[in-house]
């Protein structure tokens, strides 16, 4: 029971323990409230066209205007034959494939345009296939779109395909979300009947109307973006294309396929142009999906001569250690924590969440940044980090993160969860209530973190290795951008290392997307990258519940793992 | 105005001349009925295997058995790829594509099997695509399905593609002669607003009543069929495809294409596994289509060391001269006479047509063989044929096909058309009238007769040569099945040779068809002769309406070319 009697008398029920027996109103707190303020909206703009791009020689979309001799009697050719005898003639395409939607249309096209039309041709497979034929000369511009879809975020590049430019982005929360946080409630929905197909039409909802956003914004139309690349994890990947998930979820975990085929935006109800190709990208297993070989590519992990960690947390935490010779990877399910669920004052990093805390070692007195500035309404993970990595160097809490009830301060004190912390009080909040992390929040928090460290160890040493041979650390997704290093080391979430190793990436697996869009060459290392990388499924290592254990405390139950943590204690100490 | 004051005054009326001002009931007349009498029903399960059939060799359709290695948290292999290990593992079959449909289904059909399935493969293109997995053995029956889609008929069979043979054959009306007779009138209905989705789901609507026919007989269902193989002329094959046909009609008289792609039997409506493949194949032109080039491929023509004529007539002439060496091709347009239209007494070849007529050359008193044996109702084209011919020979007409009305004989009258013989009495008919035959209907006939045979004359000048180079004539379609030689070469219909140089081959267009669906060469071939074939487009031809003016005459101005003919006049005169 996590409601205070304060709360019952306020009239608040746990929705999950509430019978309904009649009509009612449903009012949402304002700190689980998802307010437009999404980080990647703003920062993907930064992207910048990351290797040599010409587009005659990389994009596999290309546009040809043709001017094409009207048939007579004395050359009654058919259309197709016409049309493709002027591209023999004018760029040497042969063998050209026309779906069928394409043919019904053609002759019209052919007779309404004159005999002057614009073809776009998909070279990704050995026959040029014809994506679109358009009246006149309409060789102008020619866009992709680059896709990440994330559990919580969705996030669209529109890419100009001449310059291999990034030109307009745009992000919003995955339409799921109504219908689950993380990827186990989304497949346990799945599984009910009609959820897949409500899911399915939930993320090409959001997808389309980000690709509308950002069409808008650049002056032309969805119709215009003639190939998509996409990735995600592999219960998002299962899910876009209508593929149960189900044995994602149950033992032995088992996708119904990592490298899918190529399919038609309008196999998807994408809407860009109907017959664009739209590339999934491929994954390794049910819990190292697109997203990281995608990551695993743009961070250049691959091509390391370093020993190298890849990192990418939400919900889960995936990880990839190698170099350009090998590389492993195993997936920790990490929950929600660092999300902001699963913990009372939890919330997503939006407007109105603490995303730093820093705690007076003598007074006890916290001072806190909110993200937009204004009054708090709760903790975002990248704050629950830095507020128990406080906690624990000034002695709040102590190693197994217990809260330390006789230090002089009223900050301190037993609430109706046991021993709890107060970071607000009610009157600096925007809710009207103090904001406390308890006991069971940081218990949340330490096995979030125990999964990810024991990650790293187990994977480590199944190449016979420790992390302090890890020479450099990449840490990728939306939430590693916002993470403090010296915080994230100090509860034991991050490796101790020089600070001059780790390195942030931003969206990984966007930008991996956007590299596999640009170049077919790229597109052949993602599928290198996934033949190659060793999959470890943690739930058959026996090592990693003993390596989990020990990792339970702050920063770690063995201190030599973290001897810059044990000098800042000691330094306190003295 | 072709009624008679009778007929006016019995209540009938024209209805292309007749304005609807008010609710009617309509009668269609006893001769104007179809009745489920058609010969390709009873004679196309007379088709043996052609060539040597293996389908281990020739089949592109494979099915395999397999018993799949169930995952486990050692082995995470994907679904997909599982299988396709097991396919390397029992047959060596390699880089499988497994489309959407197939992947959406596959992680349920694998556990519900117990891992133990049948997969169906199409082998057509490079890259093996999965049609179909089915859970348990399924290997025991293999099916594909040749159709012939006549303007008139449309005829399947249903082939056994382990042994090769045509196992059942089911043949009917096509459903779009509702919408008009011959191809001129579905193009302008198709070419209305929704005429051509109507047409395409009339054709595909016959098709699939004709296939479940079949299965059910054979006691399989639609669904067994994995393969589909379709001829007809190229606005059959268009429309059936949703390819507008407009196009086909007006000059320079152009298809959109002539080498249709493979599609999916999903993708035209067809009852038959929906990831079947559908291989429409190619034609040569507008007026030369799949039919006529599968019919070469059946006859034989383009292997022959003769010179060889192939013909198939039905409302077009379509015909081809050549060797293993060469092949020329052109197409006149017969009208619809021979299929008894434009005929006043004309009707369809089905019960109660005068298919034969004999005349007595003293009392000019006729003898008719009637199909199905009871009372006439009119004449069909062989019918028309016979009738012309005997008319002819005993001088009931002259060459002009001007009746003599000077003749002893109540036979020749003038009725409200002019000069006109009647074949049967009121009182001998099924209809309660008089069957006669008027100059109208004769000079209808000879346009018909004289078309094709300048078509034989200019194609054979095309390659310097004369009628008499022509060392063998095939016949194909279903009319040509019941053409009397002797009367049609009185008549001028077919050239003056040696009677064994002509060989009847029945439904040759079906037969290749067949063919093509058994062996892949075969398919091969057909594209071969596709491409090898000239056509000459008759429309742009200054010879040919000089050549169709010399042909209007029984059996035609220069009797030169007819001696067998003048010495059969010159018996009758002695």
């Amino acid at each position: 029971m996590r409601l205070s009697a304060a709360d019952l008398q306020a009239g608040y029920a746990l929705a999950c323990q509430t019978v309904i027996d009649s009509d009612l109103e449903i009012f949402i707190p304002p700190q689980e409230e998802i307010t437009r303020h999404l980080t990647t909206e703003k920062t993907a703009a930064k992207v910048v066209v990351p290797f040599d791009y010409s587009w005659r020689e990389h994009s596999t979309v290309t546009k040809h205007y043709l001017e094409i001799e009207p048939p007579n009697l004395a050359d009654n050719t058919d259309d197709l034959a016409r049309l493709e005898r002027e591209l023999i003639k004018c760029c040497d395409i042969r063998g050209l494939y026309a779906p069928l939607p394409i043919l019904q249309t053609l002759a019209q096209t052919l007779r309404h345009a004159d005999w002057r039309v614009t073809v776009v041709l998909d070279h990704a497979n050995g026959r040029p296939r014809i994506i679109d034929i358009v009246a006149g000369d309409q060789t102008e511009t020619l866009y992709g779109a680059a896709i990440d879809i994330g559990t919580t975020t969705i996030t669209v590049y529109l890419v100009d395909l001449y310059t291999g430019e990034v030109v307009e982005t745009a992000a919003d929360y995955n339409g799921q979300i109504k219908r689950g946080e993380d990827v186990i409630s989304r497949i346990v929905f799945a599984s009910k009947g009609g959820g897949l197909v409500e899911l399915q039409s939930l993320v090409s909802n959001t997808i389309n109307k980000l690709v509308e956003r950002a069409t808008i914004r650049r002056k032309c139309k969805p119709r215009d973006i003639y190939k998509m690349v996409i990735v995600g994890n592999s219960t998002m990947i299962h899910i876009l294309l209508g593929l149960p998930p189900e044995p994602i979820r149950l033992t032995p975990y088992i996708t119904t396929v990592n490298h899918p085929p190529t399919v038609l935006a309008t196999e998807l109800n994408l809407n860009i142009h109907p017959q664009a190709p739209v590339d999934c990208l491929p994954g390794v297993a049910s819990y190292m999906g697109a997203d990281i070989t995608a990551g695993v590519l743009s961070s250049g992990t691959h091509h390391s001569d370093k020993v190298t960690l890849f990192l990418d947390i939400g919900t889960n935490g995936e990880m990839v250690l190698g170099t350009s010779e090998w590389l492993v990877s195993c997936a920790c399910s990490a929950g929600p924590a660092f999300e902001g669920a699963g913990v009372f004052f939890g919330m997503r990093a939006t407007t109105g969440a603490i995303e730093e805390v820093w705690i007076n070692h003598k007074t006890f007195e916290p001072t806190n940044r909110v993200i937009g500035g204004g009054k708090a309404r709760g903790l975002c993970g990248s704050g629950l980090i830095s507020l128990i990595a406080e906690m624990f160097i000034t002695g709040v809490t102590d190693k197994a993160g217990n809260i330390n009830l006789s230090l002089q301060t009223p900050r301190v004190r037993t609430g109706e969860h046991g021993p709890e912390y107060v970071i607000c009080w009610a009157t600096e909040t925007d809710i009207g209530k103090d904001i406390v992390i308890t006991k069971p929040d940081i218990d949340n928090l330490l096995r979030a973190k125990a999964a990810i460290y024991a990650g790293y160890v187990v994977l480590a040493h199944s190449v016979g290795m420790t992390m302090n041979d890890v020479e450099q650390m990449l840490i990728g997704g939306s939430f590693g951008q916002y993470l403090n290093v010296e915080k994230a080391v100090e509860i034991g979430l991050l490796p101790d290392l020089p600070w001059d190793r780790f390195h942030f990436l931003g969206n990984t697996a966007a930008r991996g997307a956007y590299m596999a869009l640009l170049r077919r060459d790229a597109r052949e290392e993602i599928a290198e990258i996934a033949k190659k990388m060793t999959y470890l499924e943690l739930a058959s290592d026996n090592s990693f519940h003993e390596q989990f254990m020990a990792a339970l405390f702050l920063p770690h139950t063995d201190m030599t793992q973290f001897p810059s943590v044990e000098k800042v204690l000691d330094g306190k100490e003295k």
